[in-house]
């Protein structure tokens, strides 16, 4: 089942996406946190007959667009680790990502020109948690995954390494283009790409992972209660602008797009405005 | 004016504190997080006459139970620093706490064994958002402001010092007295002090601040709104259990005390469970 969140007369709704290109509004709930936060959002989603929406015209919303977390991984792709000549790490790194920092999978990003001088994408496989979760084993964790999305990891390396700490650098207003759907079905395995106008710039498969989602629902879930709509982001591989020789950023009007095979593209362009 | 959130009846309700020992249910508003979501909840507040409440048997909710954010400040106290023989830094370092990491100002912190070999304590003062803020000037920040309050900022020292990222060892589940009120008056200055049953562990005063409460909301709403009833906290300073030589931590059955004169005390003691 594919779910996402439309922009509809002014409002958000969630919605159930079918196989005619067109998709079913979940009446009663404004957007994917709303429906997710129902411990029935299975069976109300499949169940949905609402309203019919024509994808083709569809305004996507950030696909949840207000987790109570994103946690985010960083170091994760074992085949980018070795080639940089590293360790595989023994716990996996964490920061955090605000809500407010979301975007629609095909909105402008717009930046204004003091925090644009650094701008960078990270393609990242997000893993939805579908039932809240506290000291939960890596063989249980499918059970608290509701899905998998598509999200840019969009990055200020300017702010990430003004400090020790990265986060400043990872939360600029409305800059993760996160989306479009929901996937209930998806495996791990298949391609996950960043284009930067149209040039492929990361390239990896989503099996890779050091640490995959079953392991982070384990080791999150054993800090802090992971719960129904947070959002964990499990990482990049090789190939950001910033590592680059010599360093390449987004610039005015550039698009970046990162597509997960099976899951879709999320596909944002860059204004750099006052 | 004061306000908090106090639990009643299996539930929880936003309250302002009176003169006399008593406070006045705020009717509609489950908490402060859902008044300060309300833009005129100075005057709601101000004109509540619901219920009231006996002070003194109360039983105190984490005053904001709900930040969408809580934005964390290191190395922020102007003597610590250069006494540790360190340059007064040019940027705020910032990470993250989510909001299930909070717990009431005198609830108990059960901690889990596997998590609790290095506990240590932060005395912190919090800065309460009451206005919407995107790229707000300093000079004009004290309007965006709600009010002020106390937080442990509870750290698990080996969890935040797994990798270079801190966020693990912030986020430990219900681990964080915040409160027990927000004081919407409290001016900088007066003395924040942190005691491990009874014994003075850090004393400074709030007007030691690098980056103060007006240069925080300034920084932080130029990389991302600040919105009603997000929180930030704003640093500690010397005196935490992990530099001691020998370290020291907060074991089984041990209280910490966090107080800012005019403000309040939280006081959690802290368990080992299975």
């Amino acid at each position: 089942m594919r779910l996402a969140t439309l922009r509809l007369d002014g409002a958000t709704a969630a919605v159930r996406v079918d196989d005619d290109a067109t998709a079913t509004v979940v009446d009663g709930y404004s957007d994917l946190s709303a429906l997710l936060a129902d411990p029935a959002w299975r069976d109300i989603a499949d169940r949905a007959a609402g309203a019919k929406v024509e994808l083709a015209q569809a305004d996507y919303a950030p696909v949840v667009p207000h987790p109570g977390k994103i946690v985010c991984v960083g170091l994760n792709y074992a085949t980018h680790i070795a080639e940089m000549g590293r360790q595989l790490p023994e716990h996996p790194t964490l920061f955090s990502k605000f809500a407010d920092a979301l975007t629609g999978p095909y909105d402008d990003v717009v930046v204004p020109a003091y925090a644009a001088a650094e701008l960078d994408w990270e393609a990242e496989l997000a893993v939805i948690i579908g039932t809240d979760a506290y000291r939960v084993a890596a063989a249980d964790a499918d059970a608290y995954i509701a899905g998998y999305s598509v999200i840019n990891d969009y990055t200020m390396r300017d702010y990430q390494y003004r400090t020790l700490q990265w986060d400043q650098g990872k939360n600029f207003e409305k800059s993760s283009g996160f989306g479009p759907f929901l996937d209930t079905g998806y495996t791990l395995g298949s391609r996950i790409e960043a284009r930067l106008d149209g040039e492929v710039m990361q390239s990896a498969t989503t099996d890779d992972l050091v640490f995959g989602p079953a392991a982070l629902v384990e080791y999150i879930s054993h800090i802090v209660t992971l719960r129904a709509g947070d959002v964990i982001i499990t990482g990049t591989t090789g190939g950001v602008g910033h590592a680059r020789k010599p360093p390449r950023y987004i610039g005015d009007g550039q698009t970046v797009e990162v597509t997960i095979e099976g899951l879709g593209t999320v596909r944002n362009k860059t204004i750099v405005a006052e």
